[in-house]
């Protein structure tokens, strides 16, 4: 756990330069817009320790494999987000002397995020070693107005001495991913042009032949002035840069406007996007930076207008909520369904930028509440679109009759992952996924959805089931042999509760959503027999196995078993093991974890969290303490469940720790890996601690319902949710909470267990 | 399953030209001296399927570890065996035009190993492109009686037309490892020389800096006559080739005899690498082919006459049992406790030359009963130098306290497998190294190998046995978590009954071993308590756990269970898989191999094996009767224990399939994987299936036991035993069984169950 970022309301604050965790920074302040995202790198060079990271939207790189054994099933490719073209790089020189803050002293440092307005913003003053000293302030956004576009204003004022400053603004295509299997580069430059203060590179992903091209435009003005400058344009095989030098006096303040663009060709034809490039950047040039920035601002403070939660009397949880949901708005805006959302989003290279589980699990609610519905719902039709590809991944595991495992890791619905225990036997998965489908509709009401989308890839996946079970002749039931449940410090158990549990309760829902096609949609219901070659005698198997699983249990303790013969384990509680030991992924031999009790993530709480009125209060209260001090939560996923469940049950100190957990698990590192990008889909289940925990929100019965309660250390809280035609104002302060109803129909909702209509733009207290 | 080679007793035959096969025929007609070996790769250029292969004993190289996703406690480096300098090329041009059998026309070929001689021929006829017509043999053979040389003889005879033939034989270190993780070259040449005709090359390996010098010299005759060659030397970075050109009649015989010399560090000072080879290579060369080959064949001559197994009247087994022992003593002739037996010998680079528990477990039997004691010895010595990295190893693992996990696969005793289900836990492993030294002492009567060395190695694996079990509180007994057993078609799982019974006897040895030397060396006893830091109370730790293991059974079957669970499968025989599935590891995904019944390598026979004289033979039948069925012997070291074991039960037919299985495995390519080099530890297990199998010998008491059978179809079979200062000729016909004692002095022994005593170079029948 690392605390050197300061606490602010709205910023994220590195004051004094660190380089020994650069890259945490570089994680912490990156920005993007949906369609593109930086890690927060610098413009000038920087030969320390740094991970360079441009990425797009969608552009990815089928890399080969790396395997150490082969077998059977594996991927051939793992699908990864590329680093793309640089286009933020401006080297500077002084007297020829490089600017390198790893070279220079620095004097002063300040990196700061501002999330309100979605600025990077940093200032430094540096002593060279030829004794020179410079004042530098750079501004970076990433366009949500003109999500093409990226902009940089970079000032450089000399402070002891006059001289030649050069600028080198550039745009580079000759980049590599770190976690490069194989040591490739993956962009070939298929086009390129240089004119007097504009380039641009049009470069081709290999393999997927993805081209994006990157332009750049820039002027430079010395107090105030615009320059007329003589520029030297250098052309490379993959690197275009244009120098200019700029004489300079004391204090003179010399700014370097930089407009670059980004056009994919996941949206234009290949032919046309130099063209379309060269317009974009024109057109960000003429109108200049105030302008584009302003533009850029006004997007961030409508969306903070709908999305943003307010918490008084307490800066750092304040500061964690704003973190969360600003880095998933510039991650994912939710207009296109081919997009999704991986687990570091644009902030680094690990997982690839491929999509799990994480998505239907933990960031569906997010953009269910704060976003239109079409957001949530392009969500779903991801998957939808990748049923096809999820039926061949099931036929490669020797699965027949149209059973679909949806993967892992995916980009386009291929499977990337190649550890057998997770590939093959993290299955949950595709409960998840026919949980999303329950979950939109229970939030949205849109039951349209079930015979459009829905209900092929619910029987797709309760095929899948229904093969993956077998009947045990001593049981007299049927199990689940060879799975590795949400807890993933566990592989190949048998008869994982969790995974038992969806699976039985995914064919039960696809009879329910059967039936409801087959009762509103007969048409539809007979077309898609006909596609699926259904057959009804699966019914009749499906809810034999439903009615005959076997769930591991012990009635003594009155527990689910996460799995069958948990209780052999030596139990030992987390407090027991030494810091030195944390985190165990880190410290421990694999052997080792997998032996011990520790849990990575929630697994049978997990189950308790989604189906959580199927079970009475104690049964939660028993898991929940029985479980709670076996989780190391490793996973950057588990604290938000837990969060939850001891906000239900009354636990609210444990619920505030798990809270701050999720909340800031990048912000202050707690599992020493932010260097590696943020923890993205984690971060909505920050948004699920508080609004789900904290305000007791559910979805049931066709109504809203809320419970809050107000953590000891807050003096009050307020949020706003998104409910089918309703946007609603929740407040809970020290003397009760009220809820705004600012629709011009009145609601029902149930507040604290009761049933209560809010009439059209009121409010009721509660 | 394959059947292109032909049955002959004595010889491996191909005939005809099967370049679909080339690469099998490739490992099966491998020849080698146990100090460097060789795949049948052609002598002249091929550019069809080849995997071009070299060895060298004790040269390996540490390949940068390849993993998808790295985990604490991974080796980083993988050991293997190199392919190295190239000694046998010849290429031929006739008129310009390539000698290539991939491209020619092949109009007879025939390919043979002749195993009494150690000898490879190789006899064909092609037609060039061009039309020319050529008739070609060639011998090779790696010397037994100076393992340094390596000779051929290569002849070529144009059929029907006159003209030029070049030849350019060469030494070449520029190869390379088809299984090269990261696709490097692990050479670098460090010295060559050419002289008139020969050639020098000193090559060293990467990081582990062995050298060796490859040398050459040759000469050529006409129709008997000696040619006073020109010779045009070529000179490459990492390649020499003197090439000379022969004018030839129509039916000419043109000869050149090419010998090599290999000369490694392991054996000679640096400094005297290149002058030591051309010192043999230059004897070789005044000696000739024809002598070389005389002193060969005389060492391979001795040599039969100790280890041949005489089987009348079934040329596919006795073909099968002399390939076996051949390609034995082609790989480990016992002479240097540094070298041991790789499970593919100097037949490919799979598995990586390393040594694996197959050694103890498999190949020691074979050399305690056929070679001098001191060849079982060195074995065993082998692991004892390798105990400091074995401590080492566990601690990685965060084992304690002298505590010592013997690798999976190792070169020089550091772990190189990195699947953590085989590396972390198929720790079986150390059992049998414990076990090899029970074996050898029981066949031995070697005691003073305890004080020697054999305690420590006991003690350090005792203490990781006692680390890696826990107290399971609903069971109240000992249970070992997270392991993989011999079959490695399960893993990770709980209390493998294998496991648990091996690691109880280690601790249970142990203390007997203790005990022994306490009684009998009391000085090194204490030297040994200072040394190991050894405290008594150790010793009652291991006693309380062999005193409360638990052993998975099912009462009901009266059977041993595999796992804990194991019942819980769908239980199906193997005979209801389709042929298509087949081998199930080439056609099904992992989870559904680990979620099925079918098992790779006998696991709980393999116990019963071991420790046979523990379980009655009910225990025994039962047993089998059940798991047979389930077994489908994809790994070659399984159907040799099944083969005994049905021997025992008195179930000859299956014994007798089960021999062939073990016996002919390569040359009927049952698993489909010859290509990849032969399976030599199994091949000690098909001498185990038929001395132990159909000949009952056992090792007990003292003496030795013998209870044959012979198997229906054969006439009559007999083989050689050392036995301590005893050789024994034990015949076994139609009308009953004989033994003979070669030695100077009565011997006891035990023959179908009756103590007899055979007197001095006398023989029982029986």
């Amino acid at each position: 756990m690392k605390n050197y970022l300061l606490h602010d309301e709205w910023k994220i604050i590195e004051e004094g330069f660190n380089p020994e965790y650069n890259e945490i920074s570089e994680s912490c302040f990156s920005i993007g817009n949906g369609r593109f995202g930086q890690r927060a790198n610098f413009e000038e060079q920087y030969s320390g320790k740094s991970l360079q990271g441009s990425y797009v939207a969608g552009v990815y790189y089928p890399d080969k494999t790396r395997v150490g054994w082969w077998k059977i099933g594996y991927p051939e490719y793992f699908a990864k987000v590329l680093n793309a073209p640089n286009w933020i790089g401006i080297d500077v020189q002084v007297d020829g002397e490089v600017l390198d803050l790893a070279t220079a002293k620095v004097l002063s440092f300040r990196r700061e995020l501002d999330m309100r307005r979605g600025v990077l913003i940093r200032n430094f003053q540096v002593k060279m070693v030829s004794g020179k000293e410079l004042e530098v302030s750079s501004t970076r956004f990433c366009s949500m107005a003109n999500t093409e576009v990226g902009a940089i204003r970079y000032e450089v004022k000399p402070l002891n001495f006059s001289g030649n400053i050069q600028f080198t603004p550039f745009v580079d295509a000759d980049v590599v991913n770190q976690d490069a299997n194989w040591d490739e580069k993956f962009w070939v430059v298929v086009a390129k042009q240089a004119k007097r203060r504009s380039a641009y590179i049009t470069a081709e992903t290999k393999k997927t032949a993805f081209q994006v091209c990157t332009g750049m435009k820039f002027s430079v003005s010395r107090n105030g002035e615009k320059i007329k400058e003589e520029i030297v344009p250098t052309l490379e095989e993959k690197f275009i840069s244009l120098s200019t030098t700029v004489a300079c006096k004391k204090g003179d303040r010399v700014v370097l406007h930089k407009y670059a663009g980004i056009i994919s060709s996941r949206y234009y034809d290949k032919s046309q996007l130099m063209s379309r490039c060269m317009e974009v950047v024109n057109e960000a040039y003429d109108s200049g930076f105030k302008n584009l920035l302003k533009a850029h601002e006004q997007v961030w403070s409508d969306k903070w207008k709908e999305a943003d939660i307010v918490i008084e009397g307490d800066v750092a949880a304040q500061q964690g909520i704003r973190f969360n949901i600003f880095q998933l708005y510039q991650t994912y805006t939710g207009d296109d369904p081919r997009l999704n959302i991986g687990p570091k989003g644009f902030t680094g290279e690990k997982y690839g930028g491929s999509t799990y589980w994480d998505t239907e699990a933990y960031c569906l609610p997010f953009y269910l509440a704060t976003a239109e519905q079409n957001v949530a719902r392009n969500l779903l039709v991801y998957r939808y679109r990748h049923l096809p590809k999820a039926i061949e991944n099931a036929e490669k595991l020797g699965f027949t009759g149209g059973a679909a495992l949806y993967p892992m890791v995916t980009m386009n619905g291929e499977e990337c992952h190649n550890e057998w225990e997770i590939t093959f036997e993290e299955i949950h998965r595709n409960g998840a996924i026919a949980y999303a489908i329950f979950d939109y509709i229970r939030y949205t009401g849109d039951w349209d959805y079930l015979p459009e989308y829905g209900l092929d890839v619910l029987i797709g996946i309760a095929r899948f089931w229904a093969q993956r079970v077998h009947w045990s002749e001593p049981k007299q039931k049927f199990v689940m042999h060879g799975v590795t449940g949400p807890n993933e410090y566990e592989n190949n158990i048998n008869n994982n509760w969790y995974t038992n549990y969806i699976a039985a309760w995914c064919m039960k829902y696809t009879v329910e959503a059967m039936d409801h096609v087959k009762s509103t949609d007969a048409d539809r219901w007979a077309e898609l027999v006909a596609k699926l070659n259904f057959d009804e005698r699966e019914t009749v198997a499906w809810m034999n196995i439903v009615d005959n699983m076997y769930y591991p249990e012990d009635e003594e303790k009155g527990i689910f078993l996460q799995q069958e013969g948990f209780l052999d384990k030596e139990i030992r509680t987390v407090d027991t093991l030494k810091p030195e030991e944390r985190p165990l992924n880190q410290n421990w031999s694999w052997d080792r974890i997998l032996r011990s009790c520790f849990i990575k993530q929630a697994d049978v709480l997990q189950g308790l969290y989604f189906f959580e009125d199927q079970f009475d209060e104690d049964t939660h209260r028993r898991n929940f303490e029985f479980y709670e001090p076996l989780t190391v939560h490793e996973s950057s996923l588990s604290a938000c469940v837990h969060a939850i469940l001891a906000s239900r049950l009354g636990m609210h100190e444990k619920a505030y720790e798990m809270y701050l957990r999720t909340a800031r698990l990048d912000l202050d590192d707690y599992n020493n890996d932010t260097e590696d990008g943020l923890h993205i889909t984690s971060m909505a289940g920050t948004w699920m601690a508080l609004v789900e925990g904290f305000g007791g929100m559910r979805a049931e019965d066709d109504m809203l319902a809320f419970d809050p309660h107000l953590p000891e250390k807050w003096n009050s809280y307020n949020f706003h949710i998104r409910w089918r035609n309703h946007f609603l104002h929740i407040l809970v302060g020290k003397d009760g909470a009220a809820l705004k109803n600012n629709a011009d129909q009145p609601l029902k909702v149930k507040l604290r267990g009761e049933i209560v209509e809010v009439p059209a733009q009121g409010e009721v207290k509660f």
